[in-house]
């Protein structure tokens, strides 16, 4: 086994000098980028942690973070777009929440620097959460006693605001990190960790190209700047059945929300830890299986056709980005509230 | 203190001998009464949990039993009445999951014998989780592999069906209890455990006639056989303001749900444990506070105006009744599904 893993290795990373493989190859980083005015305290995480379950954020109190961002599972809702307050659905698909913290920019579109810039958006979107403003939803939060303690004892007093809340969002989403994978253990030293499929499919991935953009500590492009982001045009190539069948060229991706003719199609490459987890797959959510997926990139991304064997491996490989074991996640007792029936049936 | 204590003890138990004291005032049992076809295990248990967090055991895949009735919190969702798939509402206000254990009948009318009974309802309330059947949820769920494995762990094969799914559900509830609060602390010898104005909420409670109602293992009544029930009229007195203000004889409650006439406003006597935590209170979810929650009860049920200082004696009794400590409770890893979002789209 190890041997065969040693020569299969060695064709995984033939042509790279051991620089530019430790560079192909990365395992994930212990830590993630963590914006300088919001450093993670074991205190902060908890409180966001809390309000990351708490769905009481959502005008309807019947939506969570977790809700689409669904961490008993894939990081997402499985759902082809999420559905919000009122049975409402918006337009894309829930990117996982599972090593997000490795993405230099939020949303499938980019328009979020940071996990706390992210995090502010949903809340007020009428389809998502639903809050009319940011002050409501503080001033609905900070109605909450205990919650009122906890942050002040983050903080430093008792103030509840957007800014604060979303800090400690996204300082607890720093903590959703899934190291444990077979590829992660692989390439930290453990030869057996993955399977002889998952070292071709390994190769594969590499040889026809996936790794020109899925590379970095999360496959989602180099690690950046926070703020800086990863786009690569999708569709690259137009010409093939995958683009209508899947509807691929109606939403404009970063070009939506800048405005920018050279944003047209532009999209933040996403993380592929845990892809196995996340269908269905692409900003709208058009298609059901990996399989499909991952023939699909190769022909709109690299105008290649893959054979079966190549997706079979390649696919082999996206079961090693799964993680082994996910942190234990202790549900949290959130704070009462009382005479709350009026506040949790705001209408817009 | 503790002769301040024991003084107000004996004022509370006054005039009942040992036998009919230890009636009054009885802590919570260490274990709810099991249907005989359902016995708990361990991995039973662990199945219902993932079953119970799932929300891809509704129609749009984002509401689960926790929705409603969830255990960060009061074990309910703190709305007037609950928002199921869709953004829809039903009539009712969700009642506490803690300790329904001890409910010898289950929802507002009694309608469901067991939890088992009752789980099965809101899976296919066209308001609620909205599935068009029993026979597709359990394909669904049956649908996805991890589960089948589960099943078969616990019921001795991979059969997916409803009666399995709910035994599940059930067999989790029934370790949703909280003995550890200040009254069944001090009932159990913690002389300490209730402060002075809780124990003379504790004899107010009994003196103006609450416990003729809110006794037994729960304070909702004797416990009685499974499927049997411990009902009363709701409101008894009707000449009041209370009655027309919340509304109070629109929905006919059991009778609703029977027929009998015999049953018009019979409800189910509900758990007073964690009350303070369940805003807002009664069927309709009508009244946002305890205080006008029990002066309310004085008025409709006994034909008494409370005193200022009664009320807010009796609702620090009820604080008595909130758990001091909740069940840990680890988030489940649910099973992954592949090829999910058709499934997870189906509108009636």
């Amino acid at each position: 086994m190890k041997r065969i893993t040693s020569i299969l290795v060695a064709g995984a990373l033939g042509g790279f000098a051991g620089v530019a493989a430790a560079q192909q190859w990365p395992a994930m980083p212990e830590e993630p980028p963590t914006p300088e005015d919001n450093p993670t305290t074991e205190a902060k995480v908890e409180l966001g942690k809390k309000l990351y379950f708490d769905p009481r954020i959502s005008s309807t109190g019947t939506v969570s973070c977790n809700t689409c961002h669904n961490v008993m599972e894939g990081g997402d809702d499985g759902r082809r777009t999420s559905m919000g307050v009122h049975g409402e659905t918006g337009p894309r698909n829930a990117p996982t929440v599972w090593n997000a913290a490795f993405l230099s920019v939020q949303f499938w579109d980019g328009r979020a620097d940071t996990l706390e810039d992210q995090a502010a958006g949903p809340i007020v979107n009428p389809v998502e959460m639903g809050m009319p403003d940011h002050a409501f939803t503080a001033e609905r939060i900070g109605g909450i006693e205990g919650y009122r303690e906890e942050f002040k004892e983050v903080f430093g007093s008792e103030e509840v605001n957007i800014e604060r809340m979303t800090k400690a969002i996204g300082a607890y989403e720093r903590t959703l990190l899934t190291p444990d994978t077979p590829y992660n253990n692989y390439v930290n030293g453990d030869e057996d960790a993955m399977t002889d499929k998952q070292l071709r499919g390994m190769e594969t991935f590499k040889e026809v190209g996936c790794t020109s953009c899925h590379s970095g500590p999360a496959f989602a492009g180099p690690q950046m700047p926070l703020g800086t982001g990863f786009f690569q045009k999708f569709p690259t190539f137009e010409d093939n059945q995958y683009v209508e069948k899947y509807d691929l060229m109606e939403d404009t991706g970063r070009h939506a929300a800048t405005g920018n003719e050279s944003h047209k199609h532009m999209w933040r490459v996403p993380t592929l830890y845990n892809v196995e987890l996340t269908a269905p797959y692409f900003h709208n959510g058009a298609v059901n299986s990996l399989d499909e997926a991952v023939r699909l990139m190769g022909k709109t991304q690299l105008n290649k056709e893959l054979s079966d064997q190549q997706v079979e491996d390649i696919v082999a490989f996206m079961g090693a980005l799964t993680a082994n074991s996910f942190p234990d996640q202790e549900l949290p007792r959130v704070p009462s509230m009382s005479g709350k029936s009026s506040v949790l049936e705001y209408r817009p």
